[in-house]
């Protein structure tokens, strides 16, 4: 029989409230504001240092990682190695999303030179995911982001159709379904679960917001009211996904 | 016959909506985030990379570039440099915000190099504006913001009487309006035009939205859904602004 | 007879909002644009930039100074050193925010470093206070935030007792409470009136937004639309303060 994902995922929720994974993000500066707020509503406790001092210690004591590619600078490009090294060590699951890696060669280029290290799961567009094919990472989950989400490993496959369009109107919405994959990882061992968990969390709570608001704008704040007040039975009564097995 | 300047201007915010101009944005860290907001409420699409390898491509593929002086860090300075350059070559119309000039000189010295390199226009308050003063520029429009909008390019002179004084009370909220204004110049090639249309759609729409907010904390996500709804008799109607010629 | 702290602080409030005390605020990238727009429905005007040729001049010229440790780079390390250089001279009172220093011995020296400076004020949560205990700064207002804000100077003692959980769900607002504090001391040189004074506006003003929002989203604009209309008579009816001496 089937697992019900929607079930999963509210599972995995309860877990990040209860348990408050710190997540350290490295991550572009327009969503620094934003992703912080998403990982307090839901639970979590965000952490941006990008001082190389500071990161590996962040880093070790946190349950997840994020390595954002936007805001390419140097000291985030140190930072970001650093940080692996420490979640090597320390084993701390961690997810790349790889901003406009299909619009920068530079992004790609460092996209594809973390990647042989192994993130639990990249989440991206179908542009910059298709930017990374023949990049390797088999064992990676891969969650892409579209009016359908699609989240992958080997032969399994879930599919979210939960969301609305005034997601994309709102900068750096991606930037924290990924921060969020990473407060999922850090509490649930399953990547592939901890992925699509978080999309569909985010695309139910994306529209159940959108009933609510009148525009982009206000879709903001209630987009946030609603994360930090969804309960696993609200989730399990509008998500609209499944999960199979592919050949 | 005087041209309508709010029928102009809706046309150009629907023209905004149809094409979604790529606007790329080298601006303070404080506004970036609410500037992407206002662009894509808008119907157009932000970038903000202010690295050296980046900076040139995403110029190039932009309908519009905006230039603010706010955060005068060294990667910015470089960056403006290969941004004008880039926007030179590929034609690409840009905005000029002079933030603050009137209180930093290292600013000033800034604004007066990149004068001569030929904004399509400059939009400051009148402090700013003044401190612009005898630095050339005698083809860019002049955006002065305040209680009534002045856009000035040789004769010709709009005035705009729209907007709120919570508008003023909302940080980056003059450094947004100067990114709109390159969304309006990369889809109408008359910048005066572009100009006021875009300082109009903005009065308006914080007009209206200050109707329905209750401060200036709900102002800004009323004023983002206001800005996301608003068709052209919608802002025709409620438009206060002329323009005439002036000897 | 005890002084009514309440009445003292709506006293300081009116003062900021008729003297728009300019604030410059050295504080974290993930801060900046909360802090500027809570100091502005204040009533106060804030500025960030941490450019060397800039700060001493951006200092001199305002009526309080925020020194936050988030956000440790090179530049804020350096940009601190003017900025309390050029407060010294100008006599510009300044208040310490010790983000995190309880995680970050990088942060801690530098916050021992610099409380020989003489801050009017230091506020943070419990632990990162405890981690400066030794630092010396015996006149020095230390305020420290939680269910319970408590404020010491000497034998001085005031408890606040308002406030809401979801202020915690919100990242920066301690780091905004912080910059409200340099706003109050800007405009009244009672530095223990000054920061009890600010931790009661802000806690009486997330309390009765939190009676109107519905989630940590729609907190925060709600939040800034109270603080903007807070009148003196609104704040004393909602106070839960007191203030006493300690032997």
């Amino acid at each position: 029989m089937a697992r019900d994902p929607a079930r999963t995922a509210g599972q995995i929720l309860e877990q990040v409230r209860a348990r408050q994974p710190k997540v350290h993000c490295i991550t572009n500066t327009v969503a620094e504001t934003f992703t912080a707020n998403v990982l307090l509503a839901a639970g979590g406790i965000p952490s941006m240092t990008t001082h190389p001092a500071e990161v590996p210690a962040f880093v070790q004591s946190a349950g997840g990682l994020l390595i954002n590619l936007g805001t390419p600078d140097e000291e985030r490009k140190a930072a970001t190695l650093l940080a692996l090294d420490a979640a090597s060590e320390a084993n701390v699951p961690w997810v790349m999303d790889p901003v406009l890696i299909d619009r920068s060669p530079l992004r790609l280029e460092r996209a594809r030179e973390i990647a042989g290290r192994g993130p639990a799961v990249v989440r991206g567009n179908a542009g910059e995911m298709d930017a990374l094919a023949g990049a390797g990472m088999t064992s990676t989950v891969r969650a892409t982001s579209g009016e359908v989400d699609v989240v992958e490993l080997g032969s399994r496959q879930a599919s979210i159709r939960n969301g609305h369009h005034w997601m994309a109107q709102v900068t750096a919405m991606g930037c924290a379904m990924s921060a969020l994959i990473a407060a999922f990882c850090a509490v649930h061992d399953d990547a592939f679960e901890a992925a699509a968990g978080a999309l569909l969390v985010t695309g139910v709570s994306g529209q159940l917001a959108a009933a609510e608001a009148h525009g982009p704008g206000s879709f903001v704040p209630q987009f946030l009211d609603t994360l930090a007040g969804l309960d696993a039975d609200n989730l399990a009564a509008n998500a609209d996904c499944d999960e199979k097995e592919i050949s």
